[in-house]
């Protein structure tokens, strides 16, 4: 079965692999409660936004599943400060604080009405339940219609294609994204290799991607990040799927430091560049990426290796974390769960299905 | 004074710089004879096709310099097995072997003309000596000429360059090539700022050139291989200079992996990529690039970091140690001792120049 970040067998009963340990060792530690949830988002146990997000709402369901409330209002006090707490374990990891945001909604909606007690809390963990499997749903269909895009456009042969960092079942509730659409390709008997870059300086292509591709027996190999050029060249090289961190009103995308390199040289070489976000990625507030802020992380990361000093001592460094990748470069397309955009139709996608959502918002909340 | 790879300040007095140690220790080794100098090119203590050719004669003077020849007979016969040893210490390394073929040649010049065996000595040694001081004078001129040139065509100004790998001193006799181009623009104080990637998966960037350029005061800062790109956007890079392990008939030249996706990313935008050889490395015995047999490194180089391993056991890895950079994207032209070429004109320059140097040869074995 494919690679789980997140295991909910039944209700309440949470296990999340610990990805510190990887490559190494496969491990699933129990989250037993809100506590338990805070200290794996903190500690990078679990990564990637919408994991955390999953991981930390069920971690609340986790606690509260065999607990009694006297009354609504303890209930609703109770999810509030339980979720306070979980979002000061990465204040930074904004799907987090959109699921909390939806949690104490629905529990004030319930609470201003003649529900029971024990009805409430059933639905609070019912919506929390959801939040796991409709995070599955949108990669399953962003995978897919990544892979039909891909294969439509290339006649339907087998694709040989680059991802870069990790945007896999790992940092997400399952399936992944670009990786996501990397397993549409294999279940369709269309993938022909994937090469998955180490990703310097973290290494999350080497220690995560890699780790995915083994575990799935998906034809892979690892590369240096300075040999994808070489491989759009020798390995015959169909396609590239990267993930976004933020995508913005034109399209313009925030990924892990080395995508715009990748996307230059995808260009170059006439191959099709897709970035793989789920809508939840794209923030329509910013107009271009030149708006959007670059963290620079530690040297520690360039000049070290755990206890092994690769670089000099005394030489400076230049590390920043993301890079922009400008729409113009991203040839293949944006792919969401709704479907394959060209960067600049993007937001007009994203305004219609906003509509959507917001209208089902309202109907749900009469039926309260 | 400028980093030395090889220190000789007197006859027959040769010291190297244990590569092995950089970048936590810098310790000079006495090379006392031609075992001492073997086992240092063979364990790599040195490394760099020239500072190979250049330890390995000059391990026979140290060796000779106090030993005393009955005929010049034996004189000879001492050198060809001399010679012939140090040449499997790194069989590949072809500079190594077109000094022992001038050494040689010359030996057997001097036997068989009447020459007295002390003399014959000391002629053979200035020879090697010789060595030393061509080829540092070839990067000095090689780093002249191609400061010349990205100044000429960049009215004067600053430059931001990025380097790849290691083409400096610890690589030759002294200055370096695509490193001396960089020492030349510092001493015209002309030098702004220089990147050097970190070069993955050997880390000669990180280990090497980042020593380089702490150990000179030059200012520069490390980068990843994957972030050269966006820095050529955000910190406005003015060329890029990078060396070669061979440059063949169109200009084709073959250098550490990494090289071609950096001059792609250098023609996107707009920056002179320019390739640093010495007309040693130029092999006119090939016409173009696709005829350059590319070497495959074992896959450990990518999966581990010394103790520490990297990525999931098991996972596939492709690992070519040098990619080919196609003529069209040596942009800025080949800097080597004699200017800078576009790569279309470097066969002329060279043919015009190896019959200048085949006369000039003539003319000395005349005078013997």
């Amino acid at each position: 079965m494919t690679l789980e970040a997140i295991r909910y067998r039944s209700r309440g009963h949470l296990e999340i692999l610990d990805q510190l340990l990887l490559p190494l060792e496969t491990r699933y530690e129990r989250i037993r409660n809100v506590e338990d949830g805070w200290h794996a988002i903190k500690d990078m146990k679990v990564r990637g936004a919408p994991a955390i997000a999953i991981t930390g709402a069920l971690s609340l369901v986790a606690e509260m599943v065999d607990k009694e409330f006297d009354s609504l209002d303890s209930l609703l006090r109770f999810l509030q400060e339980k979720l306070d707490y979980l979002l000061t374990a990465r204040p930074t990891a904004v799907n987090l604080k959109r699921a909390a945001d939806d949690i104490v909604a629905l529990a004030k909606n319930l609470s201003e009405g003649k529900n029971a007690v024990d009805d409430s809390k059933d639905r609070i963990i019912s919506l929390i339940e959801d939040m796991l499997t409709a995070d599955l749903d949108t990669n399953k269909r962003l995978g897919q219609h990544g892979a039909d895009h891909v294969l439509k456009h290339s006649s339907g042969q087998p694709q040989t294609v680059i991802t870069h960092c990790n945007a896999g079942s790992l940092a997400t509730s399952g399936y992944g994204t670009a990786l996501g659409v990397v397993r549409a390709l294999a279940e369709r008997e269309k993938l022909q290799h994937v090469y998955c870059t180490e990703t310097r300086p973290y290494n999350q292509g080497s220690r995560l991607t890699a780790y995915e591709l083994v575990y799935d027996k998906l034809p892979g190999s690892l590369i240096a990040d300075s040999m994808a050029s070489y491989a759009m060249k020798e390995k015959k090289i169909t396609a590239v799927f990267v993930g976004a961190d933020r995508v913005v009103a034109n399209g313009d995308t925030a990924n892990k430091i080395g995508t715009y390199q990748l996307a230059i040289a995808a260009k170059h070489h006439g191959i099709p560049f897709y970035v793989c976000a789920p809508t939840t990625t794209v923030d329509l507030n910013l107009a271009s990426g030149e708006q959007i802020v670059i963290e620079e992380r530690p040297h520690k990361e360039l000049t070290c290796l755990k206890d092994v000093q690769l670089a000099a001592p005394g030489i400076g460094c230049w590390n920043p974390a993301f890079d922009v990748t400008p729409a113009s470069l991203i040839t293949g397309g944006i792919v969401t769960e709704n479907g394959v955009f060209p960067p600049d139709k993007l937001q007009d996608s994203m305004t219609a299905d906003h509509n959507t959502k917001h209208n089902l918002k309202r109907k749900l909340a009469n039926d309260v």
